[in-house]
């Protein structure tokens, strides 16, 4: 079996050790660690870098301190609007789902899509019919209710401000939480989820249902899952720049990563990081903002589990 | 003023010499003819290249013969599920929506999105509430039905096949309208706009409203619109697959179409072509489908309006 690695993000932006108490980064720590556990354990057993990144982001998309699923923000008619990809580097299959409502889990529904289905993305209403077809539950309102997301929203619903996550701020924190890893065999796979902005209007998609855009995985080069300001991402490709960047340039995955965000992107306007791995299991988590909620692992000792730059 | 070039496509597919009438033959090279002419004389003019683009496909789209807007096919519904994207090389802003109905050019509204709104992609109703914010009319059902296509779907509508354009046969043959163009200042830009799958479920979507898969333009390498199995189009990022071929790899557009179309979609399985274009006004028109609907048109005297390959 070779190298085994997993990296995860709960998000980038404008996170501060100033505006942070011990027990809240107490809380974002243990959550990220736990995400981390239960995707590593998949590799450790011997499980699939697809099985892997699923299970890692559906402890995220159930833990309230991110916006994904659970923790997802309101949009402006006060309900929520949740996208999720997924895809496999082994063969390239991915699947996708666009303004969900009322899914446990986006990205077990978006693994469905690619692996019931002959489309990649679902959007909207026939996304959850699909979701009714295949027999997932739809949830009721208050599994997603969370008062913080409530408050935020209240507190800008009248006005026509967004926000990318629940700083009461200006929107510089960008809630998406997102997987990457490599198996024994080695495979790669990578998972995208989040809850939209705050008050957005007009059924916007930012990138983490994008293919190329928010996630990309192939064995040939990487593994990708991104978060920041989607427009920006979208418009650069940032995930399939990654692998484009190594595959026709002959960058190596950290080389590839820096160019991608702190150059091309940040060229464009764009702030955000992303999570990444190659087959050989190597490991990388660049950001161009101050802060992304962070970690990973692999089977040679590495341990981190990192918010601040 | 530079090179101006202008290229377009009305989708590709199984289109065979053998099952088209002399007529029926005509009727497409006309409508043809008359979008390149429009999007060329935008150019010739001293326009924009984004101009020339969205110019062509909207008298695509308002064409019956091709499966976009008006020409639209029906859905698993019987109603209409369109979809549009445009991008502008020169600063890389871009819209796109999808899943809209009623709308009698796409491409216009994608163009509103990407000049009224921080957003690149607004999908279903949230767009349609976007179009009528401002002021687009919202068109009866009438002026999208067609009498083939009405009969097209009844032929298919209580199985659960759905095809990718208008052939009664199997979905060999992908609807889709695209331009793209260079403008004397050295521009370019590209736009596509679809109808998508007859008898389509689930909120699908295609690659047509994807950035960086159907379209995508830079000024420092091309301007790229696609036509063919959208999901496999998504899967190899194939707008932005023929950028950063030239970008990464120093191939030239020539070449990097070839490579995209022929031999990394293909490898994946995915039928289709594209057109593109690039800063210095070279023109490549790409397929690996026995045909595509395209024409071209540039100012040392290149014109060409082709069916087969």
């Amino acid at each position: 079996m070779g190298k085994i690695a997993i990296a995860i993000h709960g998000g980038a932006g404008t996170i501060l050790s100033a505006e942070m108490t011990p027990e809240k980064e107490i809380a974002y720590k243990n959550a990220l660690k736990e995400a981390l556990s239960a995707g590593y354990i998949v590799l450790e057993n011997g499980g699939s870098a697809l099985d892997a990144v699923e299970q890692a982001v559906i402890i995220l998309e159930d833990c309230p301190l991110f916006n994904a699923a659970r923790g997802a923000v309101f949009n402006a008619n006060g309900a929520h609007e949740m996208d999720a990809s997924i895809m496999d580097g082994s063969n390239r299959d991915a699947g996708a789902v666009s303004g969900v409502d009322g899914i446990k889990n986006p990205v077990a529904l978006a693994r469905k899509v690619m692996e019931k289905t002959e489309h990649v993305l679902l959007m909207g209403e026939g996304a959850m019919e699909f979701a009714k077809t295949i027999g997932f539950p739809i949830l009721e309102k208050d599994y997603f209710f969370d008062e913080f997301r409530y408050q935020q929203w209240l507190s800008i619903r009248d006005s026509d401000n967004f926000q990318l996550d629940h700083s009461i701020k200006k929107d510089q924190k960008y809630g998406t939480v997102g997987a990457v890893a490599t198996d024994g065999e080695g495979n790669v796979a990578a998972a995208t989820s989040t809850g939209g902005m705050t008050n957005k209007k007009f059924g916007r998609v930012g990138d983490s249902p994008i293919i190329g855009a928010g996630t990309y995985a192939s064995n040939h080069t990487c593994a990708v899952s991104c978060t920041g300001s989607g427009e920006f991402f979208i418009k650069s490709v940032v995930a399939y720049d990654v692998s484009c960047l190594m595959e026709y340039k002959g960058l190596s995955l950290s080389e590839a990563c820096m160019e991608a965000v702190q150059k091309r992107l940040k060229a464009l306007g764009g702030d955000g990081g992303l999570v990444a791995v190659d087959p050989q299991g190597n490991i990388c988590m660049e950001f161009n903002t101050p802060g992304m909620y962070r970690a990973c692992k692999d089977s040679e000792g590495k341990e981190e589990i990192l918010i601040y730059r």
